[in-house]
C-alpha cells in the first residue's frame, strides 16, 4: 500500500520520497495496471472539473451562449491566473450579463508568480477571476443562467446546478456521491471521495464515450477537443497539464487536482489513468503520471522528450546550478521491469 | 520505517498522510524517543544554520563587527524576505563595507507573499538580500572579511570560511562531513547527509553546551539568546520558528530546513529533537515537531495554546470556510498512548 511513486535526489542520494496509488483501467473497467489500494476512497478535487462541465455542454447551454474552445477549456481548468485566463473568465460571465461579483469561489492572488507580480506592479489586487477555479465557476454561472436558475448559492450541494453536475460525476465515475463521502473543496463546492479505480474508469469513459449516453459522449468529445485546441487555458505557463497537452494534442486529456491527484484519458488506447500521491505532493503525482503515459500512450511515447522531461527533471537552485532531480520511482519508473 | 507523523483531514476522512522519522536525544547522545530509521543519512539543509554561525561568534568576528541580536538571529535564519529582514541583511554587509553584490546565494522573490507584492507594487525587483539565506551568507561575508580572507567563492567547500563552518558542523553533530555525503543546497553551499540522530544530538549540545568546547558553548548560548530576543528575524510572519519562539522565548530554539526537516534544542530539558518528513513536506514536519515539543518541553507545554495550534490547525478555503485540518498523527500525536 505504501509503494514509492517518486523520489527526489540530491548529491547522488534520495533526499525525499513519495508513496502513492495508481491505476490504469479500460472503459469496461478492466484494470490493466494497479499499484496500492485502488478501492480506497480519495477526493478527486479538481481532477474532475471536465466532468463537472459536461452538463454545461450537453444541456445545450454552451452552444446557446456561444462558448468557444478557450471558454470550454477554462471551464475544465485549474488556471494560473494569467491575463489570458482572467480575460476568458470575464468573457464567459459577460455572455450571461454578469461579472466577477457573482462568483462564489473566493479570491486569491494568481498562482503564476509573474502574473501576481505584474498585477501588484500595476497597482491591482486580485478578484475572483484570478481564482484558479474561476472558469469552472463561470461555467456553473452559464448553466444556471441558461436554465433560469436562481444564481446565488450555486455552490451548495442542494442547488439545482450542483445537483446536476453531481449526478454527472456519479454517472461518469460509477461511484456514489452523497453526504457520506462529501468534503468541501478550496473553491467551496463539494468534492466526493471515490475509489481511485472509479476515477480512472471515469476518465476512460470520458476519453472514449463508452458507457456514457450519446449526448454525454458528444459533450465529452467537445470538451476534449476544446482543451486540445486551447491547452494553455486548462493550466498555464509551465503547468503539467498545459505542457503535456501542448505537446500531445488530443492524444491525451489530463487534469490535476489538489493534494497530489492526477487523472488522464487516453482516447486512442481506450484507457483512463488516475494517480494519488499519498502525501498530497503534486511533484510526485506529476512524474508518476508522466511515467505511466510513457508506458501506455503508444509506442512513440517512451522516446518523447517532453514526456521524459515530465517524468524526470532536474532540480536547480537559485544560482541555476543543477543540484538534484525529481523522478518517477519504483514500479512507476518508465524503465521498470516487474 | 514508514510511520505516520501527520495527516490532512477533509470532510471527516484522511485526505493525505505523511510518513517520517523523528528522534529525541539528550546531550550525551542517549535516545529518549525514536520513530523510524534514525541512522539513515538525511540532509539537514537549513536546520543547521545556527551551527554554521558558530565560527562567526566564537572567532570574535561578530563582536569586533558589532553584530547585534537581530543580525545574529538573521545569520541563523531562513527568512521570508520582509522589509525588516532585508534591512538587517544590508546592515550586516555594511559593517564590512560591502553590499548585496558580494552575496553568492542567488536571488529570489520574498517568500512572504505580501512582501513580494509590496516589492512589485513599488516597482522593485528582488536582490540577493531577499534570498531566505541572505543573513547566513552575510554572516559568511562578515567572517571572511574579519579574517581577511578572499571573499569571492566563499560558498565553495574548499574556501577557508566553508572549511571552518564545516568543521563546526562535524564537531557539533559528531558526524563525518566530506565529499562522500555532500550535496549542494538551494543557496549553493554544501549540505551534508548525516543521521537524524546526529542532528538531534547536535541540537542537544547546541542547547546545553555539553560536549562543546567552552568558546563554542558560549557562542551557542549567544546565538540562542539573539534568536530568543529577535525571533521574527529567524523566519518571518506566520513562520513556525518565529511563531514558536515568539511564544516560548529561550525555552526552545527551533529551526526548519527544506524538504521537511525540523530540529530543536530544549535547553532546560537538555534535549535535542529532529524530525524528517520522508516526502519533504514542511506542514508535516511542523505539526510533528510541535507535538514532540508538547510532550518534552515541560509540564505546561501540553496545554499551551500556541503549541497546540502548531500541532493541529484548521485548513480554510478561499472563502474562509474551515474544510479540514492538519494534525500530528500516529505515535506523534500529543495524546498518543504507546
Amino acid at each position: 500500500m505504501e509503494s514509492a511513486i517518486a523520489e527526489i535526489e540530491r548529491g547522488g542520494r534520495v533526499e525525499s520520497r513519495h508513496a502513492g496509488t495508481a491505476v490504469v483501467v479500460d472503459a469496461a473497467g478492466k484494470v490493466v495496471f494497479s499499484l496500492g489500494d485502488i478501492d480506497r476512497p480519495t477526493y478527486p478535487r479538481s481532477a474532475v472539473k471536465a466532468f463537472l462541465a459536461l452538463p454545461l455542454v450537453e444541456s445545450g447551454a454552451a452552444g446557446r451562449l456561444g462558448l468557444e474552445d478557450e471558454e470550454l477549456a477554462l471551464a475544465c481548468a485549474s488556471h494560473t491566473g494569467e491575463a489570458a485566463h482572467v480575460a476568458v473568465a470575464a468573457r464567459m460571465l459577460a455572455r450571461t450579463g454578469h461579472d466577477a461579483a457573482c462568483l462564489e469561489c473566493g479570491t486569491h492572488w494568481p498562482v503564476d508568480a509573474d502574473a501576481a507580480h505584474a498585477l501588484a506592479r500595476a497597482g491591482g489586487a486580485p478578484s475572483a477571476l484570478h481564482n484558479n477555479c474561476s472558469g469552472k465557476h463561470a461555467g456553473f454561472v452559464c448553466l444556471a443562467c441558461d436554465q433560469d436558475q436562481k444564481l446565488g448559492g450555486y455552490i451548495h450541494p442542494d442547488h439545482p446546478v450542483m445537483r446536476e453536475v453531481t449526478a454527472a460525476l456519479a454517472d461518469v465515475t460509477g461511484a456514489a456521491h452523497g453526504p457520506d463521502n462529501m468534503g468541501i473543496d478550496g473553491c467551496s463546492i463539494p468534492t466526493y471521495a471515490i475509489p481511485l479505480r472509479a476515477l480512472a474508469h471515469g476518465f476512460a469513459r470520458f476519453g472514449t464515450g463508452h458507457g456514457l449516453g450519446p449526448e454525454r459522449a458528444r459533450a465529452a468529445a467537445r470538451l476534449r477537443a476544446a482543451v486540445a485546441a486551447a491547452p494553455f487555458m486548462v493550466g498555464g505557463t509551465g503547468r503539467f497539464d498545459s505542457v503535456l497537452m501542448q505537446e500531445m494534442g488530443p492524444a491525451v486529456f489530463s487534469k490535476m487536482g489538489a493534494e497530489g491527484i492526477m487523472a488522464a484519458s487516453l482516447p486512442d488506447q481506450g484507457l483512463g489513468i488516475a494517480v494519488k500521491c499519498h502525501d498530497g505532493a503534486p511533484r510526485a503525482a506529476e512524474v508518476a503520471m508522466a511515467a505511466l503515459l510513457m508506458r501506455f500512450l503508444g509506442p512513440d511515447a517512451r522516446d518523447n522528450p517532453v514526456l521524459r522531461g515530465l517524468a524526470q527533471h532536474d532540480l536547480r537552485n537559485w544560482n541555476g546550478m543543477t543540484v538534484g532531480r525529481v523522478r518517477a520511482a519504483g514500479p512507476m519508473h518508465p524503465d521498470h521491469r516487474p
